[in-house]
């Protein structure tokens, strides 16, 4: 009954037959505009895409992310750049043709998903809110082992994770046990996280019995004000002011993260990144090490981190897909991500507060049968 | 840290100050047309109601509920009952004033709710997906595990229940553990609860892996055609057709439930009751016993429920609450229902299946910690 | 600019070619228990169906619908019934293949949709709020003007379509115009009609000024109390106690309507139809002469009336497509709509209220500028 | 039956009766590290509030907004200022309590609403999509008449403003109109209108029409990389490559406006601002002019602008309320907003497109009938 987890095996496509065979070179065009694209520029997609470079030698993308250019290096390697980051001078790959016409292929099934294949036209199009979810969990869990040891695995989370004591707490032991390599959010995310510690509360209610406390509108304020006096949320955690929740976990165990501001904020935070495109360049290097990324009930970072992901990773080991859910109690939300086109998107609908709390009792009770007896 | 469970006590109102000592006594007026209220006639509220009915005699109006009238019966008892049960001849207490001035007081304060007395109005009014619900868990098992023994758990329930094998599985363990004493649905949970049982589908989908099957669309009607041809649900349980799922489950233990018919329904399946007001009246018969109400996704029954349910029972003990939970993944569908102005109704913003899974685990797991080592 | 309104023509299949030209008579077996389907039945669906009843001679289904079974009358006619309308000694057409394998063609190809042949591979795939719905109200002006004259359209509505004065006060004059030709709803439709009629209020709330009334709480059952008093909504019609609103706009004009009872209802209304097969029975002989189906804010009577309508229609002129349009806020909602795999079948994500009075202006203006100067 | 819209009146605090007029001076602590605020500081609410600043002078803060702190200006002025612009030696109003305890009055009874005092216990607590709209649209019409000349109405969208055709004609009309004097917005609002003026698209899919266009995916990166190519929005219009649309008509009248950046973004255009904290002090620039702010399907804009903004304006001619709608298909995020605790803040639970057209729709018509004949 237990689901055993495998990844699926990647196929590269076959460049030696017709008509890949007879594709011209990728051609290149220069930038003479900073931060502008020449006319044609090819921009990316999720799947791998593979550009053929020299004579027999289709060349990989690594590390790529959709809506961007590719650039050739100096090293005669090609890089995936966002428009703003184009230097003048830099070669960008021209061309839309997704077939070799242009030099260009961009491999759309390289993937094998075991018992998929073939059946995808029958599914049920659309996931709601009934749809089952029992088999995604238990998928889930499969995914999560295998990643805790061989992946790395980036949450992207809204501040609704914090709100709930129990969703807080279960995210803590997801953490403790290894099973979060990176973090993002927003300024809110850290702020009702440390409110929390400092507080009991999120917005001034109390995260377990709901109650609102006396000058309850101050709690953030004060949490901010606390940690900006401190200099850094790392201060406060180093000094034990923070002593619990998930920012002192993350610090606690060194785990990467990006905090990123938005114009709807209050302080910020001091390691909050206030510009947007910095914010999104630090992210995007959380989300280039990323094997599998869950985002939990933000639809603003959750987009973000879907636009900067691939659905594939070059490893060591091979091409391997990278994994994508979305926990989100709106099938509007879902319907938003899942239009990437990947198999590996997948959108839980319910309550973060619950399927945080879920997770975490599935994974420790398989480690718990796991654990061979002494 | 446990939440130990008590009910609230109850204080009557004090009748013997003014102004109820000079209030006068309920007047009534006669019915002169079947199903037709007499002018002025008094409508009952969710609230303890009590009518001055001889001088010094005020009396509680038992199994009540909202929308009807009072009628004076033979024994000197008072009954509530719908429009369209009204007699000829039958009299029907008067007066819409609430405070006595007709003879009618209607109790609005009669229970202390421990640790919210005061601070109701501080509480951040709106309930939303981002309100915690860990407190909501912790003092729903504590309520269930009182209502196990010394009440009566009515469940309401939309088919999404039976749309995922863990959630379908979780709930015929809550069956099995004691904690559903009636049941009410319409007649597609019971057509999805025995696809499921024979085909291991819903709508021809898989409920665990969510493939869909060859001719799926049959799935559903197969099922009814099959329970139609042995006669009823009983029948196909008694003969091992239906070998698990929640209808068998509910007819092995002998729990009580209706299932309603609708518009909308295939078949139906011979146990449905196709006339409105008499599954209304059937299923008022189980709301009068219920002592706690959870309506799971599903918007019909649980206003249908809702309607009538008061929020108060008369026991042997004396008066206490009525509980009644709404579990919905919509704010929409929660305000429907919060307008009860009950402090008794709460909603919990979550996926049906986590809800059903997370209730039993944490039931389970206390009842673990509470068992003695032998 | 303006979009010409025309059907979309049929093609029939074409028997004569292989493999129809060999395909066997379509079998029959006799129904040997009232209400159950012989086994291996075949399950109407929303197409057009053909079968195989002579040599030389298929047959297509009038007045099909979804999930039914197929019967052989006396008169050498196909009759589509559902399970429960079986009798014993009916014959009942079997074979569950749909390529004429079992002499039975399910054809789902018929209609040329204008412009969108070939494309739908290429939409995006997934309808939300964010889509844009200037060209669905367009093609819905054309195609109102066209059915005005020569189609049947019925209407199905929430109570929240009488909740708001605009909203309310649009749909008498589509009525009045003669845009409605039938109607569908609950009890609750006409209850919060008439109790606007008689109070200008909406479950004692004013529907134009939102004000709470004072015993707000009584008017709706008022209102149900005064017209039980009378004997029936055409009699408080008649009376000229409802003098406005839709009831009184569908009498006056002898619109055909069905309300069908639920279990939540209050009253019930004289004219509600209690039991849910009956009403289905009675809406469903509204639905086999609907050309075009719009259902307002309601999901039970929505799925209800999509269930008994096919995606086409059999005319004196031939065979024509059958419109629905469904009016919602939720995605899930639209969804459990959409998934019936018709080109015919709509969603539109919007308030209701905005809906019908958008549509009413759309209408007018348009019939404004069609009439010509004098 | 025509509503005329009159502001309400203000009623100032009377300090010259007990307690306030016994009430201290308020306190004032020096800022001693930047951007840090010192202890006890008292944080700012949308509320008028007073300050006892000099004996028998109250002082009403000018240019409010929540969650900020007030400053002593040299001028003996107060300032209201976010934590991160507190500098070194700026001297803070310290004291948490709101009756002026310590010197801080908070008003929050200053407008007299007409017909809603005393009523106000008494609505039907819940803003749903059934609640009834047509009183806010006419109110709104009255307002926007008034606001157009005598107040500034600002505006925050979505992208979904300008996805569908008619809602962004009718957005374009209502700039055009004179009832735009602000727009807040981010990179995507500014992108899809002008991929829409380039293109006839939102995110390659055509706003009208719908049908996705070849290449789809590359029209909003086309749209993007050509401004940027030109150098700015500003340009794109004066050469006239971007001919109609939002963006065109804002600039073409000299609409002041901000454009915020999100870590979302693809790009961004050149007028868009990266820095969170800067685009919040710009949009804040432009929400202290605000009287009427208009939010359009986005909660990000929405929640930052309700944020920034006060519930009144002080004016030559006195203190008058803000009004703040806004407009969206869900509950949640209605509630998000309603928490404001103004009886300005309104929510209409709509479709975007719907509501600007229909609300430029109803401007106009009133602007037809108002135009006195030649």
């Amino acid at each position: 009954m237990r689901m055993a987890f495998a990844l699926p095996a990647y196929t590269p496509p076959d460049f030696s037959g017709s008509p890949l065979d007879a594709a011209p070179l990728v051609a290149y065009r220069e930038v003479t505009k900073t931060g502008v694209a020449p006319e044609d520029f090819h921009a990316t997609s999720i799947y791998p895409e593979y550009f053929h470079i020299e004579r027999d030698e289709w060349r990989l993308l690594r590390e790529s992310r959709m809506d961007c250019v590719v650039v050739l290096e100096e090293d005669r390697g090609l890089s995936v750049k966002e428009l703003r980051h184009l230097a003048c001078g830099d070669l960008v790959a021209c061309g839309r043709r997704e077939n070799g016409e242009d030099g260009i292929f961009v491999h759309t099934g390289g993937f094998e998903f075991p018992g998929e294949a073939g059946e995808k036209f029958a599914f049920r199009g659309r996931l709601t809110r009934e749809s089952s979810f029992s088999t995604d969990y238990d998928e889930l869990y499969g995914l999560l082992e295998h990643e805790r040891k061989s992946g790395f695995i980036l949450w992207v989370a809204g501040p609704a994770l914090v709100f709930d004591r129990d969703g807080r707490d279960a995210f803590v032991k997801l953490i403790e046990g290894g099973y979060v390599h990176g973090l993002h959010g927003g300024n809110a995310l850290a702020v009702h996280d440390i409110e929390a510690a400092l507080f009991g509360t999120a917005l001034g209610r109390e995260i377990y019995s709901k109650r609102n406390t006396p000058l309850g509108h101050y709690k953030h304020l004060d949490a901010i004000n606390s940690v900006r006096g401190l200099g850094s949320i790392r201060k406060a955690v180093d000094l034990g002011r923070v002593s619990d929740g998930i920012m002192r976990a993350v610090m606690a165990l060194g785990i990467p993260y990006t905090l990123a501001g938005s114009i709807r904020d209050d302080g910020p935070l001091p390691e909050v990144i206030g510009d947007a495109y910095l914010a999104q360049d630090r992210t995007r290097d959380l989300a280039r090490r990323a094997t599998t990324v869950i985002a939990l009930a933000t639809q603003l970072h959750a987009i973000a981190v879907g636009n900067m992901l691939p659905s594939y990773r070059v490893t060591d080991a091979g091409v391997r897909p990278v994994y994508f859910y979305s926990v989100d109690m709106s099938e509007f939300a879902a319907s938003k991500l899942a239009d990437r086109g990947s198999l590996t998107a997948r959108s839980i609908l319910t309550n973060v507060q619950d399927f945080v709390v879920t997770v975490e009792r599935g994974l420790m009770s398989r480690a718990a049968c796991l654990t061979p007896p002494e």
